[in-house]
């Protein structure tokens, strides 16, 4: 900010009128017609059709203009970093989707190609992602649970899971959902228009969902690290059932798993801070988690934990690729819903992150365009039993610091998960499910520090930080799904709450100024003798017309319906004496309604007994934080003004924005009686034209 | 409106930033602390004690000074009216709750004469109301249907409803309902102050759901006018399928039914003309429906319409009352919704016509008294085995035209009813039920004129049409319980959109004046050189904050992503060109970040190059509509500062109102660099703080 002295202020005008202002500055009233706009926007032509082609293919327009002497080297770097990063992470969240390792990296690869030719921001890692896995998992636990594919063991006589029927028909279910999940957010997210949703979703409500969504990744991990085999739970409160199921089967704690959960999370996390300790002076973060994923199976190997302490570990993982197979239709129905949320969240994730960068070196990315990407790469990804990506926060990072600057970073991430998915992948399958389980916790680290916005928000802002802690529960009780419907309808409900109780005030005028400021926060403000300014701090509709009355009323200190009450009782009076003294009632009753200055009978001192006679005589009603009005507005200023007329008091409005005239406009406010000499330009004016009838008894105190 | 000529508007002060406006006026920061206000509220005293229990019982405070001379006549003969209409109509109104005609009587009769005690509205009929008659008949035809009774008949030899049983069963539902709804009144309404959710019933929501309630009451009685017995249906969309099954039932009419139906129908058609022609020269309108159903059951007791053309009649009625008996316990979990829905509507009714009332007369009626009045009313109902009650319109206006005063007319009322229960309700057995359905049609009329609303709301405000027809089908579609949440909802929704897509404009200045508004909208408003006014018509929060930020950047002209690229640009050249001339480069860099007028330097041209030169140096944000700042919002406005100040404008507020400077100042907004001195005053101080900057090259455009 630059400090310069204070000017004069100066100003010499009339007293304005809404009906002067407008003619003063001519109001146009011609609009563009909504038909002119629809053709306009339907014309077809040459240069149009090539930019909507460039449009929907973004990669024709920046590939030929790749520069490879600036960005070649950032992105081979970024990429095979990040390709690095997909092989644990596609793994392990793999398991949070409840599908074979193997599968989170085929997740790894084909969206990410598909991103490839689709997608607009540069610098954001498409992929495996912790909260969609874990709404996978939801589903493909809940259409497939353990209990439809028991078989008896005749070896030890009990009955058993054959999970290579189970995880097959889990593979089906997680592809039904994700290729679903991609066609909502090309039709109904993209086409329909219906990405205006993610606006919902404010900073405070993904923050709280992601948490929310980490506590439900947490607890599905448990079982791995302790080696033990809850049943699965689903619907509300499923999170409480199972940790109370966790903790009754503890004592059957594995407890070489234990051991190597333990063993492999204090050294993820020794090897994370050294890394961030390091962070500066090596070009290229170490690759933790998959020194890690070596070490394990490396060791696993050599011990053979499986067979001598029962430690679960990943097992077979076919070499090579599925080839493509189109979703069960019949799975649709089951899973509509699940698809939904998972097309919403993940597009709000990636568009969030995708907007950070974009802002960050200055490009552009196009929402449609990216809810087109992410809806091809889901569907794709489906048809190649993918489960549902979105981008990951940690990977993004990592691609942006390593340097890289296009979507071929991306790409070569993909080729480096195709060589391992293709000939190396078979060599994990000795490594520990424990392992990935704690490369998850570690991977939640940036989540859980979200609860730190808690106390910042309560600091910052309460009602924020309740959408937060609201969220946060929902999310945790009813499930990520159910939890964020209900979160974005609390949300919605927050915006009700700031506008229904607002605060109202009474304002004075900062001496010498042309300034109003509420009474009740300014020391040295003047109330302005006979005149009440009123403002409410938020705009005027059907949830809050009945308290600005009241509020009104307070301020005012005239109880309108006792006053009201005692005028029909004097009239009833007065009807009475009218043989006796019919001119004189009539003389005031006219009085009554011209409120004049010189009024003296009885009558009219008699309505005004309720108040003090010399100190109410104007109302202005300040308008200027009304966004727009409804009927039940309209009604509300058309009944205090009607209301407070008969007793005497002149009701009028000041500060309308234009949009609002409009509504009082077509809603009817105005009529013979009521014209737009009612509505002010500002306070002052209104305040200037009211003063000038008792300037003769109170010129000082104005002027 | 008076008219006075237009005065002259003068002012000299300085330009003030909001710092000034704080220190000039003094702002005061102590507040009433919440603890004090509880302790306050919580004090106990004798007086305190006595106006509590007045309170309560507001029976004590007016009867004592009841006025016979000025009261007593009009009372008795208001009472002794509405306790005629109450008897045809709490008949009918209980077909409607499809329990026998008896208890629609108890319902005119116990709860009429609680809230004679209890109630502070002395003009309401309390009493049977359509739209929770047709509620309650949803309730107890789906908890016990017909098909629950069938016997055998060895008579006919098929089988047949036992109604005896079946309607005892209905009772019981009908007052478990009735009873909890009542509670809810009392206890989650009004103790947990959850009345407030009646502020959300805006008129376009409670006229549009009482015609679609409407249009359920006529299908409900269609089968008692042609005298078929269609199956009952529930759930949403019931409504089209009892029409389906109406249709495919139509060639079984009973004739004789349907003669007696459309008699009974044109006969009140005409004689209520007649009453409302005559009205002003009687001083009692004629008991239209009275009549009607005494010379029906003569006639039908004189031909025996029942034995002789099949016409279903009321059937026995016990004379005299009934023991009470407490609601089955057990049933209250099924009714649950059912009674909180009930609880609303009843209410919302009651309190909106209580209130045009008080405010007709001058008086005041107590919103948390009347929900303890009206709780109380039906859970001490439930036990006399009434079913829900609120009051009715048609009965309302005629206590109050007759000359009804004081709640006394209702006992009045209540005490006809009772007279009518004890010795005369046993000669109305011969009543055709066609009858009763005809009289329900003809009371309907006023609702049925409601859809009028739609052409006037079409012209005055088309979203609250929109909310009227939407409560419409949605009552019509979902039935009236699962109808109301679901339009309340809707409403809600609507004020989001409302602000969710705002009109932005950029201002100019009325030539020679203070004022600014929209260029677009007027054509003698005056661009301001050098100076973006940008203002939202609505409050800023999160779901309009990407969409503020993108007008912003089309009012402004300037791609903030393009500038800020090129600036980056720029500075990596600078970067490759430091060693040359070092010195050089850090002035330019120097000058950027001073918005000075002199800059010269290429690169500042070169950043620039983007705009007219000369064009925009200064924003200014008029938050004058802002209503409260949510994190998103504070958060928005810091980036737009933050990213227009790198590109050499400067960005300030003006306008803000109290509460959002106090939700800037917690929310974080201010700090080192960005002190108050950027919140202008008014948008004209902030225009004349930059235009002197500018004095030399565009005097003449300023003053």
């Amino acid at each position: 900010m630059t400090q310069r002295r204070p000017m004069a202020y100066s100003i010499h005008r009339d007293v304005l009128h809404e009906a002067d202002v407008e003619e003063m500055a001519q109001k146009s009233e011609s609009k563009p017609s909504v038909c002119e706009n629809v053709i306009q926007s339907m014309r077809c032509s040459g240069p149009r059709l090539k930019k909507c082609l460039l449009r929907t293919f973004p990669v024709a327009s920046w590939l030929p203009r790749y520069s490879i002497r600036e960005n070649a080297l950032g992105d081979f770097i970024s990429g095979i970093s990040v390709g690095i990063m997909q092989l644990p992470q596609g793994m392990a969240y793999a398991l949070l989707a409840a599908v074979p390792p193997v599968f989170g990296l085929y997740s790894s690869f084909y969206p990410v190609l598909v991103y490839f030719i689709f997608g607009t921001s540069k610098h954001i890692s498409l992929g495996t992602y912790a909260v969609l896995s874990v709404m996978i998992g939801g589903v493909t636990e809940r259409l497939a649970p353990d209990s439809d594919f028991m078989v008896w063991d005749n070896v030890t006589n009990s009955s058993m899971v054959d999970t290579t029927v189970r995880d097959a028909e889990r593979i089906k279910v997680a592809a039904a959902v994700t290729f679903l999940s991609g066609i909502f957010q090309v039709i109904v997210l993209g086409l329909v228009q219906f990405g205006f949703v993610v606006t919902y979703l404010s900073e405070p409500l993904v923050r709280g969902y992601t948490t929310g969504a980490a506590i439900h990744v947490i607890v599905s991990q448990l079982k791995y690290t302790f080696g033990i085999n809850p049943v699965r739970h689903s619907g509300p409160l499923a999170l409480i059932y199972t940790v109370i199921e966790l903790c009754y089967l503890l004592p059957q704690t594995n407890i070489g798993t234990l051991v190597v959960s333990i063993v492999a999370i204090v050294g993820l996390i020794l090897a994370k801070e050294l890394n961030s300790y390091l962070g500066k002076k090596l070009p290229v973060p170490i690759p933790v988690e998959l020194i890690a994923i070596i070490v394990a199976t490396v060791i696993s190997w050599q011990v053979d934990v499986e067979g001598k302490y029962g430690v679960d570990v990943v097992g077979l993982i076919p070499s090579g690729l599925q080839p493509p197979v189109f979703p069960e239709v019949s799975l649709f129905g089951q899973v509509i819903g699940d698809a939904f949320a998972l097309s919403v969240v993940g597009y709000g994730i990636a568009i969030s992150l995708g907007r950070i960068f974009a802002l960050k070196y200055g490009y552009k990315v196009d929402s449609n365009q990216e809810l087109v990407a992410l809806g091809l790469s889901n569907s794709f990804g489906g048809i190649f039993q993918c489960f549902a990506i979105s981008c990951s926060m940690s990977r993004t990072l990592v691609q942006e610091s390593t340097g890289g600057k296009t979507q071929i970073a991306g790409a070569l991430s993909a080729i480096v998960i195709l060589f391992i998915t293709l000939w190396i992948g078979a060599l994990f399958e000795d490594l520990p499910k424990a392992v990935l389980a704690a490369i998850i916790y570690v991977n939640l680290h940036g989540m859980m520090k979200q609860f730190l916005d808690i106390p910042l928000l309560w600091r910052t802002n309460k009602i924020d930080m309740m959408v937060w802690v609201v969220t946060f529960i929902l999310t945790v009780l009813l499930n990520p799904d159910l939890g964020l419907a209900a979160a974005i309808g609390f949300s919605m409900l927050t915006v009700i709450f700031r506008t229904q109780l607002p605060k109202y005030s009474a304002l004075g005028r900062v001496p010498n100024t042309d300034i109003y400021r509420p009474l009740e926060n300014f020391n040295q403000v003047r109330n302005v003798p006979g005149i009440l300014i009123f403002r409410s701090s938020a705009t005027l509709y059907f949830a809050n017309a009945e308290m600005f009355q009241d509020a009104l009323g307070r301020k005012s200190g005239i109880d309108i319906t006792k006053a009201l009450s005692a005028k029909k009782k004097l009239e009833a009076k007065k009807k009475r004496h009218e043989k006796k003294m019919a001119k004189d009632v009539k003389k005031a009753e006219k009085a009554l309604k011209m409120n004049g200055v010189e009024q003296k009978e009885v009558a009219i001192i008699e309505v005004e007994a309720e108040r003090d006679p010399s100190l109410l005589r104007t109302i202005i009603l300040d308008l200027s934080t009304v966004n727009f009005l409804d009927t039940v507005g309209i009604k509300t200023l058309r009944n205090i003004q009607k209301d407070y007329e008969e007793i005497g008091v002149e009701v009028v409005l000041a500060s309308c924005q234009t949009s609002v005239v409009e509504h009082l406009e077509t809603g009817g406010f105005f009529n013979d009686k009521v014209t737009k000499s009612c509505l002010f330009n500002s306070i002052h004016d209104a305040v200037l034209h009211f003063s000038a009838s008792t300037l003769e008894e109170n010129r000082e105190t104005h002027f």
